[in-house]
Formats: structure tokens, C-alpha cells, sequence
């Protein structure tokens, strides 16, 4: 089969899974309905090619192709995630995970019999839609969360994650690091869709852009802000004698887009929950929910505290109190120069690049070589039912993800 | 009995019904299971003494104490409603229907037998918490909301006013406007606890300052601003490629304070609905709603067209689409002066103080001669848990309106 036809093949049977019909955006959260859904396409998929099926302890879907007994740190793995953001595209995750299939079926039309191991993964719960943590299934496995730490995450509903893991069938006693199972792999590549317009506005090499390679992930973090004030009637009060926290939050969110700015970084509140979001009524708590991403460290030290500086001055002058918890952060992440560098010259000379997002790939890169592919979006926008990329970049991800896995797997 | 004893007695069978274990805040949003509770109640209460116990057409409850065959616009009514806010205090409503019941105890104690029906009353839906539109009750009785509109209400879960109201056990079909009923009264009379601190901050005159009249409540209305942006991944998308509508919202939150602070007005946003609200997505959608009023309808109307015209600038700079639609407005109220002139006599020279509250009472206004007693509310604090009112000026409250309703039924 063509990877053309494969890919596509894969591509419309997975399209209508979770998708809103209102917005036309995916819902597909971890551990749902959509996810499991998800999930059992995953197993089809790796039990339709002979591939050698498991689901390690935390829940990530694994596709061996073996035939080939691999040492410690031999085996090349390659894949990304199935779940969603709220209401987000077709292409964030699931094109890894298609693209990697279509990688083998392309393998095999070339009659490549690899020396080495080669799997397909994806990884439960990348996006942290549901319980508010991005990462959790490669997170677990590369001990950068406890199992202790896991048991606590709770979704909106207050369902907590070993609940929900067991509601869909999956075993929560036995989440936790699987140091074996990451020592098999020498390599492991994410193929994903950009998220920007870097490919899409550069010049041409004479290769084209479809596909990049990256460099390195931005330092990035979550910090909730919980705006205490005080509930009243809005149709009673004084101005005088209220404490706003609307009016707080306001503000925050207008100072972390200037803080933003001026640092080179980037600062966005697109979660709010208010209490108790009556119409007439003042509300008594605002909590938002900051991300934020810079090109090192030090930036985003630096813009975090200036807007907690900036929300607490504002809290003091509307009798409102500021608390700040970070809810989770990640370093910066270099790929390993060794492979980036391989992979760029297999690719022709492909563009190398930096992310602002993170992916599981930032969380395996400190246990194994990591690297990651870059399809180009001609409009950037990403975690949005507008996301994109051209059937004919798709096709060239797979044939450059074939590309390289042969490379690696055939040295 | 005495008026103390009968109205704690009744305090303390409403206190516990929809209170959240939580906040400590009520949630008797209107048909739920605690309004239903609150319902029931009422019933009991007007069978206990014997009362004529009927439900209208529109669900609001009376209990007629009859003997007395009285002619059109003989009827004297007071009450007020049993539902609430998300999470408000006990007394916004309750105070008025548990004092109507006390004052005809204490009528009865006195020997007091009124040549006119008289009638307590709880009206359904005033604060409009579940479908957005405040006074149904009395807006569809009155005819200033056709069973049409009515029709049209939902919920957040997307639930129609007319399922909401059947599953309550309550026929919608019957719904609509209710002349005949309010033809019977002759003056209404709605007690309430104060929203705002005017008793408590006045020099009090020899009575006291326990309980004022209304003079006059504020027009005011409710706008939605729906601010369209467009969704993307918070941790990739440049600055300057964003359509972020929580900026344009922010913006808006802040104009709206001033401009309400520069015309001696009230704006507030209190309630906000945000799509897809991931923590790394830039919203696509930001919902905020305006809650406004102000001392006439001229200051009113400009300033909303203030913070419109404000949201409607940032919104071209941050590429955001902002769409207004008036959800409701209330004109201002003038409550009848003879009634009122009358009452504040008989209470021996009691305050005469205007709100900014929409009530019942405020839309009864339009049919029949209407007037308000204001309990002292120390703190001011309203639409919260901490809302409060001390016991002696709730007994004086209950002895007020009894004063009140010997001087109107016994003429």
C-alpha cells in the first residue's frame, strides 16, 4: 500500500471520533468514552499489521514489530498521543500516531526488514485536558510523577484519576515508573503537526518545508491565581464598599500579555472558573489559570513574578486577596544534538526549529535520545478546530518519518 | 404567639433547606429539588393556619385568609420569594414570605380581624439564577413577559423553562398573563432585608432605624458581551498572531468600573462563560455579563453605551469580535406615594430610602399600588452567605408590616 492510501485510510476512520458536531472540535479527554474509542482504533490498528500489542502500567498503547531480539537500548520507537485538548483539532497527536503506522506499511512497501526493534506508541493523556496536568502517561513512566502525585489529580467533576483509569477499564494500582521499558529504546521520534507558522513563512530550500526538525522545547509552567473577594448584590453595593475580584483578575490578565511582550515570552489566561458567576451578583472568588513559556528559564522566572507582583498590587487596592500555586513546570528541553543532526541531514538539510509547546517527547528526552518532526501548518493554529496541514505535507511526514526509522533502524 | 417565637419557628425549618455543606451559600434555583422543599413548606404553611392555599397559573404560591368576600382591588397581599442566588444568604426573599406569615400570627394575637382578604404570597423565579431572567413569576402575571418568551428560557444544561416546571410537577401550558388575579389586589407589600448599609449608616430617630420604606428602585438590565476570538495553543502562537477575546474581555471589565464610577452608576460583571477554557488554549469565546444600573434611565443608558463603544475599540486592536444583546431591562420604578407616604406614617416617621434591587414588588408596581419595608441589613453585605440581619430587627420587621397590613385591610 502506498503511504499515501494508508495514511488516509487510517486518517477517516479515526476523523468522527469525539468530535463536537456543535463545534466541529474534538473532545477527546483521557479516559473517556472518545479516548477508549480511540484507544481500541490504536489496538486495531497494531493487531491488523502483526504487531505485538500491550498496554504498559499507566496506560500508554504499545505496537511492537519484533522478529528481531533487541539489547537494552536498542529498540527505535516512534509515535505521540490519541487525546485532545477541549474542543481542538484532528492533528495535534493523531498524526504522530498515524503518520507512525503509515511509517511501517511504507517500511515494508520498501521491503526494509529492520535490525532492530520498532514499536508504536501513544501515550494516555498527553494534553491534561481532564485532570489538568499535560503528560501523565510519559510523566509516570519516566518517574517525573509519583504515583502518589497522580492519585491526587481530580477532574472538573471531582472524579479523581484512578477512578476514571478504572472506569475505562485500565488497572490504576500498578501506575509508576517503568525504568525497563524506557531502557529498551535508543530512539525515540515524535512526528506532530507544527504549532506556529515557522515552516509555513521561511524560503523554500530546494527540499521544500514540509517537514522540520526540532531543537528545543521552551521552559514552560501552569500557575493557578485564586482572586479572593467578597460575594455581594451587584445591584446594591457601593462602589466604594466592594471587594472585586473580577476587577483583579482583569487587570492580571492585561499585565501578563505587557509583562509577556516586553520579555520575548508568552503569558495566557484561557481558563477562568468564578464563583459564584451569578449575573447580579459580585463575585466572591476568581481563579485563573496562567500559562506561561520563554526561550530560558531566567524569562520566565522573571515574567511569572512580575505578574504576581502586578496582581497582588492590584489585589491590594481592591480589598482582594492573591494566592498563587504553581500546578506544574517543566524545564527547557534540548533534543539531543546527536540525533537532531542525523536526522536533519537524512532529511536533506530539513529546517531545524524550537517549540513553545511542550509534548511528550521534552518529558522521554531526559531518559532517552529524543527527537521530533515538525509537519508544516500553513496557518499555525493549533488546539482549535481550524488546525491544518496540507494532505500532500502529511504524506511527506510519513515518507520522512519512513526515512529516518530506517536510518535508525537499519544502521 | 408571639411574633418572635412564630417567626423563628419558621426560620428554623427554611434554614437547612438547600444550603451548601461548602460555602454555607442556598442554591434554591427555581424547580430544582431545594425550591420544591421551600414549596412544600409554603403549603404547610398556609394549611397550618388554615389558609386558602392555591398555586397560579405562573407557579407562584398564595395563601388567601379569606371570610371576608372582598370586591375587585380590595385585597391587601404581602410576601416576597423562598429562591435564590448560586450560593446567597438566607434573607434575600425568605425574610419577606416568613414575616408575612408571622404578621398574620401576630394579627391574629392582637384580636385583629381585617374587613379585607388578605393574602401571603411567594412569588416564583424572582432571582432568575437558573434561566437567566429575573421576576418570572411576576413579570408573567403581570403580562411584561409573554408565555412565549417564557418559552424560550433555558438553562445552562440547556433545559426549558416549560421541562423545568413540569418536572416540578407544575403544567406549563397554563402559563401567561394573570389579570384577573391581580384586578383582587388593592396594595402589595413586599418585605425585604436591605441591600446596602442606608439604615445602618443613619442618625437614627427616636423609632429606630430597624425598617425603612422604598421610595424608589433604580432601572437597570442585564447585556451579554460576546467576545470572538479565536482558538490556539497558548504555548506556540505569537503574540502578534492572536485573536485573544479574553483581552478584549479584561479590558472591558475594567472600562465598565470606571465609566460606571465617572456617572455615579453600578456596572459589574459577575458571571463569565469561556470556550474551549483549556489552560493551554487561547479562548475562542469569552461571555461576560453586564449587570448595570443607575439613578435614571438617561445615566443608565449612556453609560452602557460607554463600555460598549470601549469593548467595541479594544476589540478592533485585539481582532476580536464583540456582539451586545440586551438580555432584560427594568425600567425605573416609582413606588406609589400615597402608599408609601402612608406607611412611613404609620411606622412613625420610618426612612424612605430608593435600591438598586430589582423585585417583585418592582414589577407589580406597573398593575397596583405597590410599596417595600427594608429590614436593617448591618454589613450591607447581600446576594452571600454573609448576608445577615440581627433577630430584634427581624421581630420589628414582622411587627412593622403586621402595623402595616391592620392599617390597609382595617380601614
Amino acid at each position: 500500500m502506498r503511504p499515501g492510501a494508508s495514511f488516509h485510510q487510517m486518517w477517516r476512520e479515526l476523523l468522527p471520533v469525539g468530535r463536537s458536531a456543535a463545534t466541529g472540535g474534538y473532545r477527546r479527554h483521557a479516559w473517556t468514552g472518545a479516548d477508549a474509542e480511540c484507544r481500541a482504533w490504536f489496538r486495531e490498528q497494531a493487531e491488523a499489521r502483526g504487531l505485538a500489542y500491550e498496554t504498559d502500567r499507566n496506560g500508554n498503547q504499545w505496537a511492537w514489530l519484533d522478529g528481531s531480539a533487541g539489547a537494552a537500548g536498542d529498540a527505535v520507537v516512534t509515535g505521540s498521543h490519541l487525546d485532545s485538548v477541549p474542543d481542538g483539532g484532528a492533528f495535534d497527536g493523531p498524526l504522530g500516531v498515524v503518520s507512525a503506522f503509515a511509517a511501517l506499511d511504507e517500511l515494508h512497501g520498501r521491503g526494509v526488514r529492520p535490525d532492530r526493534p520498532l514499536a508504536v506508541v501513544n501515550f494516555a493523556d498527553e494534553e491534561g485536558a481532564r485532570f489538568g496536568l499535560a503528560c501523565v502517561g510519559s510523566r509516570l513512566a519516566a518517574g517525573q510523577l509519583t504515583a502518589g502525585q497522580a492519585r491526587e489529580l481530580r477532574d472538573d467533576d471531582g472524579v479523581p484519576l484512578p477512578r476514571a483509569m478504572e472506569r475505562a477499564g485500565h488497572d490504576p494500582d500498578a501506575i509508576g515508573p517503568d525504568p525497563e521499558r524506557l531502557a529498551r529504546i535508543g530512539a525515540f521520534v515524535e512526528l506532530h503537526i507544527e504549532q506556529g507558522r515557522d515552516l509555513a513563512v521561511r524560503d523554500a530550500p530546494s527540499g521544500g518545508n514540509a517537514v522540520g526538525v526540532a531543537s528545543a522545547i521552551w521552559p514552560h509552567g501552569r500557575w493557578r491565581f485564586d482572586f479572593h473577594g467578597e460575594a455581594n448584590h451587584a445591584g446594591t453595593t457601593r462602589l466604594e464598599d466592594r471587594r472585586d475580584p473580577m476587577l483583579t483578575y482583569a487587570n492580571t490578565v492585561l499585565a501578563a500579555r505587557k509583562k509577556a511582550r516586553l520579555a520575548g515570552a508568552l503569558a495566557t489566561f484561557g481558563k477562568v472558573a468564578v464563583e459564584p458567576n451569578g449575573v447580579n451578583a459580585i463575585a466572591s472568588l476568581v481563579r485563573g489559570w496562567l500559562d506561561s513559556r520563554a526561550p530560558d528559564e531566567e524569562t520566565l522566572a522573571a515574567v511569572v513574578a512580575e505578574i504576581e507582583r502586578s496582581a497582588a498590587e492590584r489585589g491590594a487596592r481592591d480589598g482582594v486577596r492573591v494566592d498563587v500555586t504553581r500546578e506544574s513546570a517543566t524545564p527547557v528541553v534540548e533534543f539531543a544534538h546527536g540525533l537532531r543532526d542525523r536526522i536533519a541531514a537524512r532529511l536533506g538539510g530539513a529546517p531545524v526549529l524550537p517549540t513553545g509547546a511542550g509534548h511528550d517527547a521534552g518529558i522521554l528526552s531526559a531518559e532517552v535520545p529524543t527527537a521530533m518532526l515538525f509537519v508544516r501548518n500553513p496557518t499555525g493554529v493549533s488546539h482549535s478546530p481550524a488546525e491544518s496541514a496540507e494532505e500532500d505535507d502529511c504524506v511527506a511526514g510519513v515518507r520522512a518519518l519512513a526515512d529516518v526509522l530506517e536510518d535508525l533502524a537499519c544502521p
